[in-house]
């Protein structure tokens, strides 16, 4: 007998149909002898059409208010699949974040998790009733509403697996695991059995939809094995879990790209000591994402600085960047949104140095020219032209023989 | 400086439209210089909306889970009264009942309060923040989410001006006050300046649909003046209030109709006692709402019962006494669906006997059937066919010169 945390996200409970289903798996588990605690998200768009209703309503929308409209569509949610529940004859109860103890700090929208206790879960658990408990929030030290933010309920899952000591968080979706690469461009990709935590956190850092990357690194950090897997098929999905003695064999897992981000250049720079940290602290200051950092090493005392940002954030980026450049003495500042980055995962690359060169010479033998590169332990990403994107995942999927491995 | 509680029905609030005019209705009473307190209703019908969902999602709907579900519509609805407010300069922030100290007991879906401990509204109140509650919820001492019933944001309101010690209590509607009758049924209707606490719970009684009995009853025992009026055209409604020695010239202040009333007949039962004390404490066990009882002196040791009950609860009320006919020795059972109940209202008629005689008068002279009457000190019904009903209210309307009293 496991104890096991289920997330059902939107998609999983839009309608009183899918409510039914997700009430009758649950039926399952417990039939087989599992205790199960369920986290739901908000019902279907339900999110979305608080945010459009808050915007009709005003222009100011202070995130305390915020956060008391958007968490009434998860307690709509859980009251619902508590209902569903009972009418199959399961116990069930349902629970605010605040009364299933998520104590979170006062960062409105976008709340951390300060501590979480579980005692009436626990109790629920104890008298055979399944708790269904509303993600993504929690209350204040001051009593009030805060929101995790948006796949926030993943976190609220993990959080809540670890403070339960539950045996494993199940994350149900509307994709069936996590694949080599997007089923969409390749239709050979295929549904990994297992993945370790660091890839999959590279995988979400380069584009990979889901999990949540902060419920990963919560996980990881807290040990708590996740299970990706389908809330249609009910079939199984992908493990998430430490890195496995067996894994080793493999050179790449996944292949991933991320074309919802623009690159911004800021050429011929002096080379003197902190310029580069002057600009990325003002594009912080900004609340700008980042990702890709380039610089290269400078010719004549002068160097080319690259990285890339969200599509949304490339305006505050380049005006930030041309109110710098007179102070950086820099030669100008560029921009290009016809990017998309494209990133190998895969915890073997470790130990073999053949990985890059074998990426960049299949793009290379197919005419994709790169423009940027950057690497980690276990991930090389390279920004190539966006139109190329999907054939670049394509020949780099075949060439790492991805839909052939069985692990 | 007067401190105000308003409250705002889900028609005033139904869309961004109608919240910004209630927004800018605050800001004006602000500037003022009233402080107000707002409890707020659900949005339109959006707790209708939440009934059906529960229906199609389960037979089976925990009173528990009902509360958590029908909640959400008023925290949505608070939440972005508040932001409307911030919109227009106006310091705001939402509570929910529980956050406003709403204490109920744990009579789920029509909770009862227990205590009101509005620390925080006071607070927010002495910053110079209006405070906008949640109508209708509450939390038990259980920690579980409770609704107090549909019409439930009136009591909400009523308690808080009585917690607060405010100086009134204001319940914005769609209509512009209280009536001497219907004006749909009557054109020269009147709207009253002032009625008494004992007549508009007579009036509501009787059939009058708005505000709720519940709320009136609160203000009454704890001497809270009510102020019904327009959320539409912001005009000064009814004040309902203690009596007022100028308002004793007044016979007659009010004629309703309810026509949502059947009435059943238990023909002749023996004259024994405790007959009657055991159908209606069945009738009371089956949650069926017994109105008017009407029994004839027996005539030959045998005597007819006849009661009203809601339509909806005739079936069931039939069945009660189609079981205990037998037992009651009675020659049998009869309903009909096809009445109305006529009521004329005014704290007036307690010193002039002539009021009924006069009501009796008229419906004959105008050929309309008296099937049961029953009265108090400030209210006399009469049970007529539904057919005649509006003819009734017009007639009853015109005698009592209802149209012409100035007050």
């Amino acid at each position: 007998m496991a104890v096991l945390v289920q997330k059902f996200g939107g998609t999983s409970v839009a309608d009183p149909d899918r409510i039914g289903e997700v009430a009758s798996h649950v039926a399952r588990c417990r039939k087989r002898g599992d205790d199960v605690v369920l986290v739901v998200s908000a019902m279907g768009k339900e999110t979305d059409e608080l945010l459009r209703l808050a915007g009709d309503v005003s222009a100011r929308r202070p995130g305390r208010e915020m956060d008391m409209l958007i968490t009434a569509g998860e307690r709509k949610a859980i009251s619902l699949v508590s209902m569903a529940l009972n009418g199959l004859g399961v116990p069930a109860e349902c629970y605010t974040g605040s009364q299933a103890g998520f104590v979170t700090d006062v960062n409105h929208s976008n709340a951390k998790i300060i501590e979480v206790r579980p005692e009436r879960i626990r109790a629920a658990l104890s008298a055979g009733v399944v708790p269904v408990v509303a993600g993504a929030q929690g209350v204040s030290l001051e009593q009030n509403v805060t929101f995790l933010g948006r796949g926030g309920s993943d976190t609220t899952a993990v959080a809540l697996a670890k403070a339960l000591d539950a045996d494993a968080c199940e994350l149900y979706t509307d994709v069936s695991g996590v694949f080599t690469t997007d089923p969409r461009v390749v239709p050979e990709a295929r549904r990994m059995h297992r993945i370790t935590f660091d890839e999959m956190l590279e995988m979400t850092a380069a584009g990979c939809p889901k999990p949540a990357m902060r419920s990963v690194e919560y996980a990881h950090r807290h040990h708590v094995p996740l299970h990706v897997r389908s809330a249609f098929t009910w079939e199984p999905g992908t493990w998430v879990t430490e890195e496995d003695p067996e894994m080793e064999a493999a050179l790449i897992r996944a292949v991933v790209s991320d074309d919802t981000e623009a690159k911004v250049t800021v050429a011929g720079v002096p080379d003197r000591p902190g310029i580069a940290g002057s600009l990325f602290r003002r594009l912080a200051d900004a609340d700008v994402n980042v990702d890709m950092i380039v610089q290269n090493v400078s010719v004549g005392g002068v160097t080319d600085i690259s990285f890339t940002v969200p599509d949304g954030q490339l305006e505050t980026a380049m005006e930030i960047c041309g109110s710098e450049r007179a102070a950086m003495d820099a030669a100008g500042v560029s921009s290009d949104v016809d990017i998309a980055k494209v990133s190998v995962v895969g915890a073997g690359m470790k130990s073999n140095p053949g990985v890059a060169a074998m990426m960049f010479e299949t793009l290379a033998a197919n005419d994709i020219n790169i423009e940027m590169i950057s690497t980690s332990a276990i991930r090389i990403s390279a920004v190539v032209p966006r139109g190329d994107a999907d054939r670049a995942v394509q020949v780099l999927h075949e060439v790492y023989e991805l839909a052939d491995t069985t692990f």
